[in-house]
Parts: structure tokens; sequence; C-alpha cells
């Protein structure tokens, strides 16, 4: 399957956000990440992984270092190799992001 | 500069489909692809490099080996390396196409 439509795939869970591979090779994965109002990912990093979030529906605050990003759609944020990043769902509607790592971290094919 | 917004960096020409590149490193680039009715990216392909079409803005024939995909805002392509793809904007309205490629094929600094 080549071709997927990102609000079909857009899944949540009232426990914590959700992660949904969308594309993986060992270059890159892309996947989706669906915050409910409160939701996160707290701040980490990556030594050698470089991060593009882009916003797809919704408004997210993404950190990058020691900025607060506050994001809306049709934005993207860019998260370098060793930068402390993360993101936080501070709005009251869903958030959905489309995430965009290379190369991917951990493919296991 | 971690923050663009798409839209405020859509360029156009009458002349070809116009690239913008949002960020890149050696291990990827984004870059926007904008196409006036008509404009195409001809068929090529990439031995070593993948890379995601999503369609931002208007309607894009991607294709990807034998396949052509009729792809329309918020849908995702993913055109794996060795394949060949191009992309047309066979429609009336302008197109805006976020690309990923992954690693960066020239990366220049």
């Amino acid at each position: 399957m080549n071709r997927k439509n990102i609000a079909e795939h857009a899944a949540f869970s009232a426990d914590k956000m959700q992660k949904v591979n969308l594309f993986e090779t060992p270059k890159f994965f892309c996947d989706l990440y669906c915050l409910q109002p409160g939701q996160d990912q707290k701040i980490h990093s990556h030594a050698d992984n470089d991060k593009l979030y882009l916003v797809q529906k919704g408004r997210a605050k993404v950190t990058v270092g020691d900025t607060d990003h506050d994001v809306g759609e049709g934005e993207i944020v860019f998260a370098p190799a060793g930068e402390p990043h993360g993101v936080i769902n501070e709005s009251s509607a869903d958030l959905v992001c489309v995430v965009f790592m290379a190369p991917h971290p951990s493919f296991k094919g």
C-alpha cells in the first residue's frame, strides 16, 4: 500500500498519545502522533536522528531545545539530531501530527 | 528557524514546477513542490533514497512504479528507493506537495 489517507489512519486513546506508523524503512519512518487534549510526548532526544513534526489537524506546542513553538495546521517544526524535543496538546481539541524521522532509529523490518 | 508555515513558503512559476526547500541535513530534505495546472516532475528514480509526497493543497497524480495514484489533500504516497516515480498536476488548481526524502541525495551544507 503506497498511498494512505491521514484522517483514515488517525487513532486516539484516552490512555495516552497514540503513534500510528504509516511507512517505514531503514532510512526513515513516517508516523501519525495522535494526542487528545492534555496528552504529550515527554521531552527526549535522539543522538543520530532528525525529526520533523507537521501539524495536520489541531494545535500543538512543540518544544525544541529551549524554545516552545505554538504550531498550527500547515506548519512544520524541525528537531535536529541531538536536540531535546517533545510535543503537548494544550488545546481543547484533538491533535494529529505527521512525524517524519531519518534515519529510522530502530527498524526491524 | 525551526518552525515554518507551508502556505507562506509556497511559490509558483509559470515556467515550471517550483521546489522550495524548508529543511535539509545529510539525513533528509523536506521541500515544497509547487505545481500550477499542467506542470509536472518527470518520472525518475533514486537508487538509495526513499521519498514521500504529502498533498497539502490541491490534487496530484503521483506515479510510483506502474501505478498512478490520484492523491488529494491529507494523503501521502510512498516512493521507495529504486522505484520510478513522478508527479503531475492534472487539475485546474494549484498544487502544493510536502516532499520528504531520506537520506538527502546531494547535501552540500
